[in-house]
C-alpha cells in the first residue's frame, strides 16, 4: 500500500470538500441565517486539515487497486464524518450520531431522516443536506477527478470503485474527460429541472433542492409531507419523470448526443428497466384505484411512487404504506432493483437483475444439454465469465447484508416489516420503507447503534459492498 | 423424447402407489374405521390405471435426462392427484384444491395444512397424511428404483432429478444399491425414532407418525397443537435431535458406517449446518429467556424451534410466533437455509449457502488481484465453475420465486410478513409460518387460487425448481 498518495489525496478531497461548502454558507449569508457561523467553522477546519494532509511528500503518484479502494471507502467516511459538522454546530443535530447518519443520508443519496419536522431549520443548513445527494449521486471523487488537476496515474480504478453497477466503461480515451462527460449531463439534468420547477411556481431555491433530491435520486425535501406538500400535478411529473431519468445509465445519454441512436434504444438494460417501470405502474394503479377519484390520479400517484422506489429516490407524493397489500409487495421487492448502472440509482441494479436472469435460463438449457458450451450474451457481446461471478457474488453478498441487518433492527422489537425494509432501504439506498419507516415516519426513533448499523449499511450500499469488505482483508493493508 | 419410457414408468409408480396405500387400509381395517372404502377405491383405480400404462410396448428402455425429467415431475403431479382421493372419498377434505393441497404438502414433506381440526379425522387418513411425508422425503423414485426391477439404463438421471443437493453422489458403483443404502439409513432412523418415542410413553401409532414427520423433515402430527401436545421434554428432545439428523446427508451415515469417522467429521457442510444450529439456538434461547421458567427450558424451546425451522420440518413446541422481533427474525432466514444436500430437508440447503460464501470470499481476492485465477475449493477438491454456476442461477431463482409468491399472496389482502412466510414456507417446504400463518394458525383461509399457487411452488421446492421450468420449454418436448 502506497500510504504517502492516500494521504495525499484524502487531504485534496478535503479542501473540496471546504469549497463545495461554499455554497450552503452562501445560501445562509443570502438569506442571513443563524447558521452562517457553522459553515464558516467547518469551512476553516477543513481547508487546514486538507491543506496539511496534501503536504505529505510521497514518492510515487501511481494508484493502483488498493490504493484506490482506500481513497475512496476512507475519503467517504472523512466527507461524511467533517459534513456532519454543520449539523451539529447549528445544532439542528446535535448528537454526533444523529448528524453522521443524515449526512451519510445525503451523500449516498439514501434520504433516510432522523428530523422530525424539516421545515423549521434553517435554510442553509437544509441546502447542504440536498446539496449532499447532488455530490454523492455521480460520486465525489469523480467530481474532484473532473475539476483538480489530474492526481496522476491509475484514476480508473478510483472511478471504478465508485461509480456503480459490474462494469464500468470509459466513455472518453482519457478518464478526466469521461468524468467531464458524465458530470456535464448530470449537470445539465440539473439546470433542466431545476428551469421545469420555476416554471411550476417553486422559488428558485426550492426547486434547487427538490432537483439535488431528483438527479442524485437521494429523496430529501424541503418538506415533511414530502412531494405530498406540492398539490401540482405538473410539479409531481416533472419530479416523476427525472427521477426514472436519472435512473438511466449516463453514458447512455453520451450515445444520445453523439447521435447513437440505436446503441440508446437497444440498449437491453434500458428496456427492462422502463418495462419493470411500466408494469409496476400498470398493476399498482388497477390495486389502488378504488382509492382516488380517477384513473389519472391513480396512474400519477403510481408512476411516481414506482419511479421513485426503484430508482432508490424515496420521494411520495402520498402516503404509499397505506396502500392495499400487493401494491406494497411490488414496492417491497422493487426496492431490490434499483436503478441502471453508471446513475446515480442504488440497490442491486437492473443489469445485474438482467444477468441473473440470462444465467438461470442458461443453466435450464444446460440441464437439456449437459455438454454444450452456452456463452451468455449481453447488448451482442460475450459476457465474461468474470463479470457473472462477480455479479452473483454481489447479489449473494447483498441478500446476506440485508438479511444480517433486518435481524439486527429486530433488536430494537420492532414489527418484522418495520426491520425488514428500513434494512432495505439503507442499503439500497432509498429512504422510506413500511409500517415504522413508512413515508410518513422517520428514523428518529431509533437506538444509536441501530442509527450506526443503518449508516454502515448505506455506506455498503453506495460503494457496492465489496469495496468495504476489502479493507476488513489483512492482505489489503500489507506494504508492497 | 421417448414417450413410452415416460408413460410404462409412470404406470409402475401408481401401481407402487397403489401399494404403499395398503398400510392406511391396514390402520383404517385396524381401527375399523370410516375411511376404508376410500382406501379401497383408490387403490383399485391406481391399480387398474397403472397396469394399462404400464402395458405400452417400448422400443427402447433408455432414459435420457429428457425423460427422467419428465418422469419425476408428471410422476409428482401424478401420484399428488391419486394421492389426493382418500382425503376427498373419505369426506375429510371434500374439496380438490384441499385435498391437492393437503396432499402436495405431505409428500414434498412441507406440513402446511388446510385442516383446522385434525383431531377428529379418522387415523386412516391421519396416517396416509404422515405417511406421505415418509415417501416423499428420500423421494418416492428413489424408493421405486431401490424395490422395483431395474427400470433401464440411465436410472441415474432420475435419482439425480429427485435428490436433493447441487451434486448427487452414487454411493455404490450401482444405482440400484446406492438408492438401497440410502433407503436403509433412511428405514435404520425410522426404527429407531420409533421405538425411542414409544419408550417415552407414545402410543405405536402415535410414535409412527411423529417419526414419519420428523425423518421426512415434514412436520405432520396427529396433534392441532403439533409437539406442545405433549409435556415430556424426552419427546420433544427425541424428535429435535431426529430432526436435526434427517437434515443431514444420508449418505454420510454410509462413511459411518463404513468407519470413515474423518469424512464424516470434517464434512464442511455438516460443520456449517451444526454451527448455524449451535449459534441460532444460543441466540434465540437469551433472547426468550424471559418468557420460560428456567435457562434450559428457553435452551429447549429454542433448538426444537431452531432444529424444526432449518431442516423445513416444522413442527412446534410452543408458538414462536409470540417470541420477540429478534427470535422471529432469525428463524425467518433460517427459512432460507434449509438441510443439507443429500438429507430429506427442503429450502436452498446448506451447501448452496457455503458455496456462495466461498464465492464471495473469492470475488474480495479477486478485487486485490484482479489477474489471479483463484479457484474454490470445497472438502479438498476443486469445484467445477459448472457447479458454482447451476448454485448461483438456483439461488437467483430461489429469491425470485419467493418474491413472484409474496407478491400474488398479498392479492389476498394479508400482512406483508404473513404473505412473505406463506411464500417462503411453501418453496422451502417448511410448513408454518409466521402472523396469519403462523404455528397456532392453518392454510383453510386462503382462496383457491392462492391454495394452487403455494402447491405448485411446493413441488418447485420439492423438485429444486429447474427440473420443474424446463417442462415449459419447447425443445424439451421435441420427438429425439
Amino acid at each position: 500500500m502506497n500510504y504517502g498518495v492516500v494521504i495525499k489525496l484524502i487531504g485534496n478531497l478535503l479542501m473540496f470538500e471546504a469549497v463545495a461548502l461554499v455554497a450552503p454558507l452562501g445560501i445562509s449569508l443570502y438569506y442571513n441565517g443563524p447558521d452562517r457561523n457553522a459553515f464558516i467553522f467547518t469551512i476553516l477546519i477543513l481547508l487546514s486539515l486538507g491543506f496539511w494532509l496534501a503536504k505529505i511528500p510521497i514518492k510515487s503518484k501511481r494508484v493502483k487497486t488498493k490504493e484506490a479502494i482506500t481513497i475512496v471507502t476512507i475519503g467517504w467516511i472523512f466527507v461524511t464524518a467533517f459534513g456532519a459538522l454543520p449539523f451539529m454546530v447549528s445544532g439542528a443535530l446535535p448528537s454526533f450520531t444523529d448528524a453522521f447518519f443524515e449526512t451519510v443520508s445525503g451523500l449516498t443519496t439514501t434520504g433516510s431522516t432522523v428530523i422530525d419536522d424539516i421545515e423549521i431549520l434553517p435554510k442553509g443548513i437544509i441546502f447542504w443536506r440536498s446539496f449532499l445527494h447532488w455530490l454523492g449521486g455521480m460520486g465525489i471523487l469523480v467530481l474532484a477527478l473532473a475539476i483538480m488537476p489530474t492526481i496522476g496515474v491509475g484514476a480508473f480504478q478510483i472511478f471504478k470503485a465508485e461509480t456503480t453497477g459490474p462494469v464500468s466503461d470509459k466513455i472518453a480515451p482519457k478518464l478526466k474527460d469521461t468524468a467531464k462527460i458524465l458530470y456535464t449531463a448530470y449537470l445539465g439534468m440539473t439546470v433542466i429541472q431545476t428551469v421545469l420547477l420555476m416554471l411550476g411556481g417553486m422559488s428558485f431555491y426550492e426547486s434547487l433542492i427538490h432537483t439535488f433530491g431528483t438527479v442524485g435520486t437521494g429523496g430529501f425535501s424541503t418538506k415533511n409531507a414530502s412531494i405530498g406538500a406540492f398539490s401540482s400535478s405538473y410539479i409531481v411529473m416533472v419530479i416523476g419523470i427525472f427521477m426514472v431519468l436519472s435512473g438511466i445509465n449516463f453514458s447512455l445519454y453520451y450515445d444520445l448526443y453523439k447521435g447513437r441512436f440505436k446503441h440508446f434504444f437497444r440498449n437491453i438494460e434500458l428496456r427492462v428497466y422502463l418495462g419493470i417501470i411500466f408494469v409496476s405502474t400498470i398493476l399498482i394503479a388497477i390495486n389502488i384505484s378504488s382509492m382516488y377519484d380517477s384513473p389519472l390520479e391513480s396512474l400519477k400517484h403510481s408512476f411516481f411512487q414506482v419511479g421513485s422506489i426503484i430508482t432508490t429516490t424515496g420521494y411520495s407524493t402520498v402516503n404509499f404504506d397505506l396502500w392495499p397489500s400487493f401494491s406494497k409487495a411490488i414496492l417491497f421487492f422493487l426496492m431490490f432493483v434499483g436503478g441502471s448502472a453508471g446513475s446515480t440509482g442504488g440497490s442491486i441494479k437492473v443489469i445485474r437483475i438482467v444477468i441473473l436472469f440470462l444465467l438461470v435460463k442458461r443453466e435450464i438449457t444446460k440441464l437439456l444439454h449437459p455438454r454444450a458450451l452456452i456463452p451468455i450474451q449481453l447488448n451482442g457481446r460475450m459476457l465474461p465469465s468474470d463479470v457473472i461471478a462477480s455479479v452473483t457474488g454481489f447479489f449473494f453478498l447483498y441478500v446476506l447484508l440485508f438479511a444480517a441487518g433486518t435481524i439486527l433492527l429486530s433488536l430494537e422489537g420492532i414489527d418484522f416489516t418495520s426491520a425488514a425494509s428500513a434494512s432495505a432501504a439503507s442499503i439500497g439506498n432509498i429512504g422510506p420503507g413500511f409500517e415504522l419507516v413508512g413515508p410518513a415516519n422517520t428514523y428518529s426513533f431509533f437506538s444509536n447503534p441501530s442509527k450506526w448499523l443503518m449508516s454502515l449499511l448505506m455506506l455498503f450500499g453506495r460503494l457496492e459492498l465489496f469495496t468495504i469488505f476489502i479493507l476488513f482483508t489483512p492482505q489489503h493493508w500489507t506494504r508492497d
